[in-house]
């Protein structure tokens, strides 16, 4: 008792006025800043939010009741919570905020809930797709950095669903990955893979998210893409995914992801690329360059972001691990 | 496509500046204008709050995985949501938000996480604890309405922890329920029940919400205390708490439940009340009366206050089934 009566009030007769103040105080006793600041905003927000809306005890109970369905939905290969925070459009704004791109460097987009770590390395040239259904694609691809120089040694994270629009993990009887594989870029940034043409998609709609899509009367469609992410050291890691244009979701994708940068057309594989590739003549072609940038120039920009923004909202901070905390001196 | 474009803007080229307002748009299809306010707040404070902390791809992942657990956490007779929302000081909030309490009625106090559904239905007078360790305590209660009248048939109730601050839920080997169950009041608005006296005790720690307090160095106690729940038709349902007096936690409640008119003095039995209860002299004491407002008296109230807080906040909105919702007209 003694070691705390230092630093909160009496806990005691709250209303909905003086709440969240005392909350906050008891909230404040870390020694880590940042972990005080999130608290502090997060529960300004929830009781704001419960004040703001009049919350009723049976609206709390069933979002209570929703929260716990939406993690009792999550598995090793199944991960509900990212894709109610895609549909809520937070990741993407997650990443525009973590991760700014300087100009020229290729834009983000949803990690989405179905990257996973078993993915196989395969050599440069391989075939990342089993799916003999699928339309053959072959995928020319480069790294460089924001002045065009190639990157090698980058590591390359690609997958997309097979070709009726699952990926391998909603398989109950997966006993292995399939579209998906890590490669490695060569000496001229370059990595090259057979795939088959992506098509679009509805995300798993047989849980919780999918329940509050139909309530909201939204569809639960993502357009036809491919997921990539790239890391290596002294980059900050790029997480993207590369769209085809014209697909009848591409403006009203379920969990904001595109952007037009982002939507590419398809080639076709002429007879040169055919013999060097060792696929067909007339095959589908995707070839794309994608633009890193360097830790520090990421660093660079998401410090000056986050200043200028923490002004424009008249909070005054400062930065701590790149991360802002109130600033009380 | 068609269906929507009506509806919605092209979803395309998010940023953090325009994200918000297109979710939010996407959001307001629902022929639910009661669902449509809530996620637009909702989304709305989600996003704020991403923007305000400058929120980095490596929290926002530790809180989709603290999430998850707390979902997974949970089961038949474990809601850690439930226990999340109640140190965060949501549960209070929402409670007085939603069960205004007209002067003269007893005040309300959190449900907790351990109220069960399959507590017996066990005659007046009966024991409700069989854990011949803890001190046994008679409980002498009366429920009246806001005038003072007595009410009778009102379905009462009543759990508390045994002698270790355990509630039966938290043993794995639990066959049937112990130290909690349901009375109906008499005519004279009366029930009575042999209990045990309670204890202060730690809420369960094993779990994201304990490693949640510990990382903000908070202690996990609550008060000796024993929940109390009243239902009847034409009555608001009231869900209270009694705590005892000089309780080491009595003003630093980790769930924020106490209210000073919650917190009592027992008593001791005196000879007369030995003979008529069929209890030793000496053995503690509860009485309490109860007073339990109307529907009517608490949904005015309510409607009042609601009325009220959405003016001081400067949002237009009428009320629909006694909850705000924006008022367009």
């Amino acid at each position: 008792m003694a070691s705390t009566t230092n630093y909160t009030p009496p806990l005691l007769d709250l209303t909905i006025d003086n709440i969240t103040e005392n909350v906050v105080r008891i909230n404040s006793q870390s020694s880590d800043a940042r972990l005080n600041y999130l608290m502090e905003r997060l529960v300004t927000h929830l009781h704001d939010f419960a004040r703001e809306t009049r919350l009723s005890t049976h609206e709390w109970m069933a979002a209570i009741q929703f929260l716990t369905k939406t993690g009792q939905m999550c598995s090793d290969v199944r991960q509900e919570f990212i894709l109610l925070s895609d549909i809520l459009g937070l990741s993407m704004l997650v990443d525009s905020i973590d991760h700014p791109k300087p100009p020229n460097c290729t834009e983000g987009s949803v990690l989405g809930p179905f990257h996973t770590g078993d993915a196989p390395h395969l050599p440069i040239g391989s075939s990342m797709s089993s799916d003999a259904a699928g339309e053959p694609m072959l995928a020319l691809c480069t790294v460089s950095d924001s002045s065009g120089r190639p990157i090698s040694g980058v590591k390359v994270d690609i997958w997309e669903t097979d070709s009726s629009g699952h990926y391998d993990v909603q398989y109950a009887n997966r006993d292995s990955p399939s579209e998906r594989c890590v490669m490695t870029s060569d000496v001229d940034g370059g990595f090259w893979f057979k795939a088959i043409k992506p098509v679009s998609y509805p995300i798993p709609d047989d849980g919780p998210v999918g329940k509050l899509l139909r309530q909201l009367n939204r569809h639960c469609w993502r357009p036809a893409h491919m997921h990539f992410m790239f890391e290596k050291q002294g980059l900050d890691p790029l997480i993207t995914t590369l769209f085809l244009r014209g697909d009848k979701y591409e403006t009203s994708d379920v969990v904001f992801g595109v952007k037009t940068s982002l939507v590419i057309d398809l080639d076709k594989v002429d007879e040169e690329t055919a013999a060097k590739y060792g696929v067909p003549v007339g095959a589908l072609l995707l070839r794309h360059n994608f633009v890193l940038a360097s830790t520090e120039e990421t660093e660079k920009l998401r410090d000056n972001n986050a200043m200028e923004a923490m002004e424009r909202l008249g909070l005054k901070t400062k930065l701590i691990d790149h991360l802002p905390v109130p600033d009380l001196d």
